[in-house]
């Protein structure tokens, strides 16, 4: 990795282009982004310039996707054809089975590895990138096949992401899909669902506490960030509504026999855990 | 309001009493527990001394009931003939409307104002009490009749919640617990279906980030303090559960469609305002 090209200089491409220069990174920065943002950060450090997603393709060695992923996709279609054969291509998209597939038929020379960086923050956009962003944070990546993790090109990338702290985990593309339905898409719903419920209910700002509070901070999200995940995770997505609309059903039918102690206890521990990772 | 009696010694009890004195309370505080709370509340300040349900109730101008509902269901039913034509009964349940039924068969004599604050730590006990919990919070009242709310003994009481900094906000009994299925009791619920689906989703540790994690704070809450809620507040929870599947359902039948910015935004005013309290 010597030269690179970041497409979408937003809230984690930027932060992977500082966490890289955190790391020791010397190569040349490059960002592909509107012509503000390209403006934005480069006053800021984050890149060395601009470049056009054609010659950034044709000229640099590694490539990081970090736009919606519809226009990740639009991306691989159009320069695919064009990266490096020793390029490595990876992004940064929410969902990655349709990327993967997209890229399987699109990238003819480099190698692409799918990657879903879990780190955010409540604001996005390159003014809010930090070098610390991927520190401790799970880092997926959905290799086609688990072989191009050996080619160099990748194990590069690797011990990259190893540098700048990320926990990285493996997964196929498929897997991850249906894993993120279920523990990021589905609780995104539910929050959104759950606050337009309170909407109907007539002064119930005076007795909501700080647990239902707590409950509504996900349907805060702008449905930018959303719309492109739902669309491309919608048979995972619909997978896990029906699940949890069947176990909210089940509890409701329990009620009157009133023990629900058990489903409680076994909710408890699955909660203290993912406070303990 | 000179010689009092809580009933219920624990976080809300030990911090009504604290909070008392803090606002200039100088009468005599009496507390209705086992006698191991006793000791420990007397320790710390938070009570006078230990006293026996039927003395309290015969000798008392002011109950606090600030036990589990179905145990002041109880009191009530064995003390309320005894209370003092003067003297006001008030409680801290989380449903009113069969505390406040109960009420108005047990409590012969003196007058009885259900209440219901909302306030609570993660940890229970008078080992957790302090002055300060009420302090900005709400505080529900119920009476059963508005005329209640201006006999001395109750016009007395609220004063006392004004100078401990609680925000007063009066439903009626029945009011006050289908708002409360809504954002409390369901939500509730939903954290606890949504912690019991994770555990079936093998490793789903591993791509769990805050925002599901956050989604299951609640869902460390131990049943005992939720057992006597939902046994006493069943139809409201039930219209609560099943009009949240009916939104999941809706939700994910419009997933093919991708349009939910319109559900996003209303959404997303709700839980802003709950944060502009």
């Amino acid at each position: 990795m010597k030269r690179i090209a970041i497409f979408g200089v937003g809230l984690i491409g930027g932060s992977f282009a500082l966490a890289l220069r955190k790391a020791g990174f010397t190569g040349e920065i490059h960002g592909v982004s509107s012509p503000a943002t390209i403006e934005t950060a480069k006053s800021m450090g984050v890149i060395d310039g601009g470049m056009e997603a054609g010659e950034a393709a044709e000229s640099c060695d590694f490539l990081y996707l970090a736009q919606p992923i519809l226009t990740i996709i639009q991306t691989l279609e159009t320069i695919g054809a064009r990266i490096r054969p020793d390029a490595l291509a990876t992004d940064a998209g929410s969902t990655k089975r349709l990327i993967v597939e997209t890229a399987a038929r699109s990238v003819t020379g480099g190698l692409f590895l799918g990657g879903h960086p879990m780190a955010g923050k409540e604001r996005s956009g390159v003014r809010e990138a930090e070098a610390g962003l991927f520190e401790g944070r799970t880092y997926v990546l959905t290799p086609a096949d688990k072989a191009d993790l050996t080619r160099p090109a990748a194990a590069e990338f690797i011990s990259w992401l190893e540098r700048i702290g990320a926990r990285i985990v493996y997964l196929e593309p498929d897997q991850h899909d249906r894993m993120v339905a279920f523990t990021s898409h589905a609780p995104q719903l539910i929050s959104t669902a759950l606050a337009g419920m309170l909407a109907d209910v007539d002064g119930h700002g005076d007795v909501a506490g700080p647990g239902v509070t707590g409950m509504t901070r996900l349907a805060m999200s702008p449905f930018g960030l959303w719309r492109d995940i739902l669309r491309t995770n919608q048979a995972h997505v619909e997978e896990a509504l029906a699940e949890i609309e069947t176990r909210l059903s089940d509890l409701r039918a329990r009620l009157s026999s009133g023990d629900l102690e058990l489903e409680f206890e076994r909710a408890a521990e699955v909660a203290r855990r993912l406070r303990q990772k």
